[in-house]
């Protein structure tokens, strides 16, 4: 026979989320760690950090909004020295098209923009005066801020941690245990990394269905150095809140992850985090994780192999002797 | 009959106010978490920081000191190449006008100070060769500034909170608690949030006023995410230092809550930290808060409406059983 | 008589000075906080940081430090056109005197590094043209550092303390107590501040002389705001290492306090952290600290007056009844 | 007779490394901290961080890089305008030679990419203008990246520290003890600075080889401050994991000594961490350190010498009484 829980476990009530499942939708937590929630009451516009969403696009779409940003800066500049007449600004051929008076216009306000003004082309009458004095203090602002981004970009801290894809439900020292694994892709260095791993088990309780959470007991918490890779486990245990969950009970109970890693990083000398989750269907029953490290060949270093992170094998694992609603019956007992 | 306290409640002197209330105006702490406080003795200008002044300035407010700082330097050299002679200046038309011969030189200035330098007008003598190569210089140095402050702007660390404009005195497990509430209002995402509350007390004992602080105890000091809303709870049990405080005892002896949030945001992968207070004037006694979260119609997220932050509606109080004359006189027995 | 040390006093050996006076010269801790110590076995240009050494000079020296090196600069390349010859320079007149040509060679040089690039001077050889193509790449780098300078000094993280210039050994609760006080002079508001006094004793031990360092017991090592001044207290009693020491016995054993401050600020949102030190010349025995805070004329506030920081009267302290002798005596035995 | 371990020493096994040798290869920690590790599986651009790989680079090869970056963005756009044709540049002397025309391009180019233009040289027809105002975007761009990257370079929190070259098996106590140094070579200093020394040991068990992990036992894990030298010092003692080990015994388990140092620093008012390793070829058996630091000869202050930072001089050590294999009989028991 299984031992009973030795530690009543208790559902924590400070999680961020509401116990009440009612009034939640879907995942609580996204796959990239951020929370599957939106917010209404308030403009759009005060609700977003412009700096914050910029510095978290991709490479591909940032540089994009930079370009787009420039051709349409000299594209409404272009227009005003355009509708003022371009006859205003010296230097310019008469030419006979439109189209060519307007392109004429566009690369002297590009010449303004970027303050490299040749001066072949120049403001001729107060009118394209101020209005290229004001376009070449608009460019060295727009510049001053791209600087800004561009370092917000390079220097954001970021753990560069890659999960495993699925969550398993291992063998684990006669018995089972909760795994998934993690490892560093860049050529940066973690030290003191802590993980914390909250499940979230939604409970129907008479009418209603009630989401409770818990701080899963980790084998270890945290690890000095996260050179190569770190499988965080979970024990099943008598201890476990999920001790007695079979396989059903687990995909009943819609288990759901919430994983945040902390560590100290020595690229940005910086404390850096990063969060992801596992749904019920993200989760392994029944495997073990193959080994993603070896000695490499010429015996002189190690060789981490980042495309392992998810390489897993069936495993079986023993079912609980004793089933959930047995268990509750003796906690509460 | 109401239990007595169980613990000696001692008024704490490491606030960073002094205990004698006769020395101190106003409020302690401003709504916005700023002290109320005035500082003499030093020069103003070593008194401030220009740097953060400029970075707390609103949007609107940081704009326009940039556009006017533009225009007085274009203006103060323009007056110098004014005075020096705009014939000094080749490429400039003999024109007739005063104003036109300034608004030249104005020009010339701006295009010197962006180094957008065209050239179709440019410095002939030496004199003229000097200021522009000092504007030049002035220009360079001066939107390195500003690159540096917009940057310090966009990354100023903020917790983006906002904080229900009422504290409530409201039901509790059968008894009262003090309550108010928070949430964040941008796409940022705090975690390990932890709030202080400090009561600071008007007392009066004898001839003069004393000022007490206590520090509050909550029922969650930390929350591990800030996910949706934190209603952050003060339980007036027996162990309040408020205890036996009736509604005319709270506003008798003029209760200010100090409130500091401490939480790491991942956008700015940093500490960050926001304050408020609530003065007895923002505080209701007898009320609740509403609801302020709900699944969305479509069940894939939660909606957080943020415009009901303060929500509330009134709801009955247990009056204390025993009265603060009482309780003091039973704790000091 | 006095109670004797009720607890073992320990002098410290990680102070990271060593514990042998014949060795270490002047006091450890200069006024500023900064070790009093010379390094030597590298070169000069190894030991330094110019970063961090150009962060820390008075803006003063700072900015006639860019001003140098923009004229210096100027001053090298105007010397290299002049010595290829200006007349590789095109648009510059045929000027009588060397002085002019010379002048003519600096004002394009300017226009060059600070890339404002009029024309109406322009390179005309392969070697001007090299040479002025190197000199506007060397000016946005340049200024590309400056800019990076400017943005460090603003963001320096600082604490922006003053200190009292005396240190007191003043009457405390029918005893004795060494006592300083500190305020913060900007606009800006520290929390979580906290003190840490070391004191350096030197003691004769037969023939050499010895450096203890005992660390003092404060009344409050923390302020959770450093709102208005904060007088930091260790009281001389019968825990305190310098339990017994009469004002001889200080002046004989040439106390050193050093004091280190470390605080989150809510400008920088980041620790900052401020050293000083009180040798024994700076310590005044027997006085107390005059208050520096009132009430507002209109009540609305408290006025914080920073030139009290120091202000202080003569006050009588009780003598120590055992003597360092005694004392010592009975704690060995 | 020696006595036996009190303190049954267990191996950690959240080191960050395997506990199998024949995974692992050569030394697991470099002597500049960073792990003796390659990843695969994933492509090199995506396991590489441009930005810090820039900002760790030596003084020299940055440098080179930027003036290398220059140089070869001018010379791809001089050969763009070259092919499409100088005659299109207007301002250009018809030159006979193929060479000046593709100098007169890249000086063009060069005018461009800084934003000097002068105008002297400057685009004619829709092909090179619209080629010039790419340019100068990118020109603009790239030098913000630079502006960033110096910036990043000079505020990169490093700790400045030296360590001694050998770690030492010295005379302590009576018995011995491994030591090693380490001080501050730049005008920085180093407050709560933390020591952490892991030792890994090799160890045969039947046909494979393992590796133990253990953390030692510092006689100060933390000094206050980071002033003078630091002689971290583990005694190897009946505590030690590595009590009895002979000296054949050290070097047969090949033990690797794994370093971090973690402090704040008053330049960068952050946590700055540096890391080493000490092979079994770098432990010098029997020998202690000289003093590296003496009174100046006008006693103003201390001179600290860091060339002597790994001065030693040899000292016997005292054997262990009891051998690993009787100790291990003795722990086991």
């Amino acid at each position: 026979m299984s031992t009973p829980r030795k530690v009543k476990v208790n559902n924590i009530d400070n999680s961020g989320f509401g116990p009440n499942s009612n009034v939640e939708g879907g995942r609580l937590t996204n796959k990239d760690g951020s929370t599957n929630l939106r917010k209404t009451g308030m403009p759009f516009w005060e609700r977003i950090s412009w700096f914050h969403t910029l510095l978290r696009m991709s490479r591909a779409k940032f540089w994009i909004s930079i370009l787009l940003f420039y051709t349409f800066t000299n594209l409404l500049f272009a227009s005003i020295y355009y509708l003022i007449g371009v006859d205003q600004l010296m230097g310019i051929d008469g030419h006979d098209s439109e189209f060519h008076r307007f392109l004429d216009a566009f690369f002297f306000s590009s010449q303004t923009l970027t303050t490299v003004g040749y001066g072949h082309v120049a403001p001729h009458s107060i009118a394209t005066s101020f209005v290229a004095s004001t376009e070449s203090f608009v460019g060295i602002l727009a510049f001053a801020i791209v600087t800004g981004m561009l370092y917000g970009r390079f220097t954001r801290p970021r753990a560069y941690l890659i999960f495993s894809e699925n969550a398993l439900v291992a063998p684990y020292r006669g018995g089972r245990a909760l795994m998934f694994r993690m490892a560093t892709y860049k050529n940066n260095h973690l030290t003191d990394a802590e993980a914390m791993v909250t499940a979230a088990v939604h409970v129907k309780e008479k009418d209603r269905e009630l989401t409770h959470f818990y701080s899963l007991k980790l084998e270890y918490t945290k690890v000095n150095s996260l050179a190569l890779s770190w499988t965080v486990v979970h024990p099943l245990d008598e201890n476990s809140p999920l001790a007695g969950y079979t396989k059903q009970d687990l995909l009943d109970s819609r288990v759901e992850l919430i994983v945040a890693v902390k560590a100290f990083d020595d690229h940005f000398s910086n404390t850096v985090q990063q969060r992801t989750s596992y749904t019920i269907n993200e989760l392994v029953y029944g495997a073990r994780f193959l080994p993603m490290f070896h000695r490499a060949e010429d015996g002189s270093h190690t060789v981490l192999e980042l495309d392992k992170i998810n390489a897993h094998e069936p495993a079986a694992v023993p079912e609980p002797e004793l089933n959930l609603a047995d268990l509750d019956a003796l906690t509460n007992s």
